[in-house]
């Protein structure tokens, strides 16, 4: 596969930049300063500007970021300037918030096929999408489907990715709390919520808990 | 708020280790070298070396790291050394997907009660959690509840902050796909789970694709 020439770490912020220049165009903005796109974001202006050095530099000193520019710049650079087609194994709980999530559509993603083993849930629509047997996993290439949400058990995780991978689906975002594998021509991104639930402590001190608590009971 | 001696990427990271070396010792392995460890887990060995560094040396050349040690040392590192009661506010269908889900333990995570305005759920259990009136997010604080994870509508997502903020809550995790706002003596990770699968086009090399869509119309 050839060679990334933009670190991992800047890809996962791309979209975080994306979606704030998106919400900033609504806002009738036209111009954004990196410190201001850093304040709206969360992310350091130092570090915005390092991400957007990679691909190109938008910004006019004291004007700042031209917003539709650079946000035709990411979506370019993130290959998002095309709808992208993706489909959803799995329709449970997870699956089904999933067919119903609006957020999709900002970043030109549409979930188009949701496919589940239940024979009961076959032929039923969820978010606008029919839910396919997974023996129709095979007509993914065909239908330009090249982007798949696998929302099945842990068990069930690594035979569903070895299924979209023959189907020749070439990204996947994985929420099954397992390691699976594919091959080097594979994206597969593993997206644990619970692991990002477990980052939050960190930032709760101890010793302000306990004076809270002695507090609470004063 | 003290300052905080690991970077945010860091702090992001180590849940993944920690996962890397449950899982690990569940098959019975004591130690694991650095490499072993970043196969495992999918990242470099120099990052996980540079990492571990921050909070301490766990690793014997030759030998590796004590698994069982080193996981002690991140659990405590991030604060998961004692359970950690969370709650949830909003049981639609990405919140009922929340409750049902086993892999919190892991992390020593307990949802421990969950919230909805929908009065037709108030009182009905789903994952073993009673769904309660929001009126009674008051109770928080008295029950021991220092993190909330965040599954409602857009429109409430910041309503909802500010109300689990005012009952001491000092850790979100915001699935709602809107910037919400808190006290610095709060943390807020918010998770679009849309701008993780917005990261997959850029691993798909257009090129390729076509010479694919080719092959399959030749």
């Amino acid at each position: 596969m050839r060679y990334h020439r933009i670190p991992d770490e800047t890809v996962r912020r791309l979209p975080v930049y994306l979606r704030g220049l998106i919400v900033s165009a609504d806002q009738g903005r036209e111009h954004i300063s990196s410190q201001s796109l850093a304040d709206f974001v969360g992310v350091d202006a130092w570090q915005i500007r390092k991400d957007l050095s990679y691909f190109g530099d938008f910004g006019t000193p004291g004007v700042g970021y031209n917003i539709e520019r650079l946000a035709r710049g990411i979506k370019k650079t993130l290959r998002l300037d095309t709808i992208r087609r993706a489909a959803l194994v799995g329709v449970g709980d997870l699956g089904s918030a999933l067919l119903s999530y609006p957020g999709f559509r900002m970043y030109g993603l549409d979930i188009v096929a949701a496919f589940d083993v239940d024979p009961k849930k076959v032929g039923k629509t969820v978010g606008g999408v029919e839910i396919e047997d997974p023996a129709q996993l095979g007509t993914l290439r065909q239908r330009d489907i090249s982007l798949a949400i696998v929302a099945v058990p842990r068990a069930a995780a690594q035979a569903t990715v070895d299924q979209l991978v023959a189907a020749g689906v070439r990204g996947i975002l994985n929420f099954a709390p397992s390691k699976v594998t594919a091959s080097k021509r594979v994206k597969v991104i593993t997206l644990d919520i619970a692991m990002e639930l477990a980052r939050l402590p960190y930032y709760i001190p101890r010793v302000e808990q306990m004076s809270e608590t002695t507090e609470d009971k004063g």
